[in-house]
């Protein structure tokens, strides 16, 4: 007998409840989209290849890889190279956010920090709260300790407080309100400093833990930065997750994770558990990176990039797109949120229309709501493709729109 | 209020059940004693860092690290980068297990393996079979899902397939089978190809999923290689793990999974989950590694020199252990199992005299149990500790020995 040739309905294995919970989402299939030449994906949140400092990263491995210093290739403390985390730390204080080396722990990127976070406080049907919508990822990450989720409306503004007041009211045993403050995954938008506050007094007065994800933090093209959740609290219950791939490069797979002793120390044991560690190599390179070249200097490089690649988005949309849909504006980050009028599924139309006529994919926005996966939405992100390719997709689904929305 | 300052007795958050289960392991404490030069330390599974293949690898990274190259620095594929699931594919294929890329998964090293496999069938309180004693790290990626543990007797030829047939008889609803059938962590003994052949009967007529463990398997340096559990395999029922660890380096963190489509397709769900992709340069430069060089050939240098570090710690034990201390006598990978007197407590032994009076360190054994702590056991590692310092230890070690137990 081969593998699964026995009964249809029975599986060879009995599988753990959770599995009923972790099935195949877009994200798979949208980063084999961003590996076809053919398609423009606005898809995934790709930082532009064109922006990682590649020469510098070359001489920091060569420097590394040699027989002095072999322990880069060996295994480490499980918390991550001390050095690295004294970085990161360093970087943290001057963003409000005091802390020392033994107040950070490296993770496998900052989507690894959801998988911990996770862990770390849900039993089957427990509840966290996100905004609707929230980044799939994280529903991803959170779905195998089978979660329950009570959303709450977001706008302009980000995650509005008055309703996480009455979500929280009607769920005081939450567990965890998930949020990305900073230039939202997908709709770009960023928290005002109010609700902020109000956020923090509302976790006090619940006890609930707060997961602050900031992947995008650092790439700001208009005002002036906020102050994080983890910079506001009170009681240290801001879980506080940062990530070097927008800032150096995705394919080091680094990030942060910040949080009081007390829960720190349980996210560490967490890490441990799930993949020993990082990478050694790639997190001494991080560090001789840091501390030989001027990271802020390469994200004040970035900066512009982005400005200008969202203001041609903003742009090419205003000119192309029916007035019927409407778009966010987003201060930083790399995402825009489309939302169509009621009534158009933004999955359909890419499958039947987008993809086969012009070759352009976006992400229909249905799998970023926990739970009503309302269809007139799609997220697009302006980062990973050039100008020419850019403005060529936008204008084709514009058209596109057009011709369907008139 | 500041941090943890609340009453001390009530958490700032609500914890998951499961944390209770996650607890601080003697494993982080070792990787520690690890990178603490004055200490003669027997404790980690190191490979010797004067064998990795670094101007191989310093040539790798220099070609990847070029404007050209600059996709091995951005996000790719889940599951992992398809030339090298094609190498691992083909080395499997080589040992007996006929396998493609699409049979493969890259892993954050065998470890993540361990974490992935427990979630696909654990629910809380479902049984977990081991070895007795088993692996310390695989208790510890298992203890998020809140496993019970049934451990079965071993000897020098693995795990004993009748006390397998009597635990299976008493707990016919067991999930997972965990096992490392060549070079047992932390025994270092090599389960017989007859028991091969019962375990996977025994597994097949209760339904199990059988996890089998390979990260030391390409280190024999006695006899002949015996079949792997997934070539025995006749219901697509074995996990099978590897790991470029103890062959390449284990700072790359890169290991891998195979297994029946549908295993491997709920663990690659997992796997993005959990933090979405291994480092694609890591992954890149492995590739890379194996299409320019002959990694059989650099296994092969690295087969004597561990092959002689045996010898030399069977040969000095043998000179310098009184009679009442047994060990075992492994054909292959990188750890000696030692068998004090009964009554005899090797982690007090460490703490009170090893470590304070000669700057020595092992595993002491009771970790490795699941369930029966026998505390008159250690493990000891020669593989990352240069000849001079391992003569010098052990003979430290057999002194106090001697001392304590006359």
């Amino acid at each position: 007998m081969t593998a699964g040739s026995g009964s249809a309905t029975r599986p060879v294995v009995g599988y753990a409840n959770r599995m009923s919970r972790v099935r195949p989402s877009a994200i798979r299939e949208l980063l084999r989209h961003g590996t076809d030449p053919e398609i423009i994906s606005f898809g995934g949140g790709y930082p532009d290849p064109a922006l990682f400092p590649v020469e510098e990263l070359h001489r920091v491995y060569a420097d590394l890889l040699t027989p002095a210093h072999a322990a880069a290739l060996q295994y480490t403390a499980s918390n991550g190279l001390p050095q690295l985390r004294a970085q990161v730390a360093e970087r943290l204080t001057r963003d409000g956010m005091p802390a020392t080396a033994d107040d950070v722990l490296i993770i496998q990127g900052g989507q690894q920090g959801l998988d911990l976070a996770a862990k770390l406080v849900i039993d089957a049907g427990d509840v966290i709260i996100t905004e609707d919508p929230t980044f799939l990822g994280a529903l991803i990450a959170f779905a195998p300790t089978e979660p329950r989720y009570a959303p709450v409306r977001s706008d302009a503004d980000g995650l509005d407080t008055d309703d996480l007041a009455e979500v929280l009211a009607t769920h005081p045993d939450a567990k965890m309100i998930y949020v990305v403050p900073d230039f939202a995954n997908p709709t770009g938008v960023t928290m005002s400093l109010p609700r902020r506050r109000r956020l923090i007094e509302l976790a006090n007065a619940y006890g609930v833990l707060v997961l602050e994800d900031t992947p995008y933090r650092q790439l700001r093209y208009d005002g002036e930065s906020l102050p994080t959740l983890k910079s506001l609290d009170t009681e240290g219950r801001v879980l506080h997750l940062g990530s070097f791939s927008k800032i150096l490069a995705p394919g080091l797979r680094l990030g942060w994770a910040s949080a009081s002793p007390e829960i720190l120390e349980r996210i560490a044991l967490l890490k441990l558990a799930a993949d020993t560690q990082n990478s050694t190599l790639n997190m001494a390179a991080t560090s001789a990176y840091l501390q030989r070249y001027d990271i802020d200097a390469h994200i004040a490089d970035v900066l512009p990039v982005y400005r200008h690649k969202r203001d041609l988005m903003l742009a090419t949309m205003a000119d192309v797109f029916p007035a019927s849909v409407d778009f966010t504006r987003p201060d930083g980050g790399l995402f825009v949120w489309l939302t169509f009028p009621e009534g158009f599924d933004a999955g359909t139309f890419m499958a039947e229309n987008l993809l086969p006529e012009a070759k352009v994919a976006y992400v229909p926005g249905a799998t970023f709501f926990p739970v009503d996966h309302q269809p007139h939405h799609a997220r697009v992100s302006f980062s990973g493709v050039p100008d020419e390719r850019l403005v060529h997709g936008i204008t084709a689904l514009g058209r596109l729109l057009r011709r369907e929305l008139g």
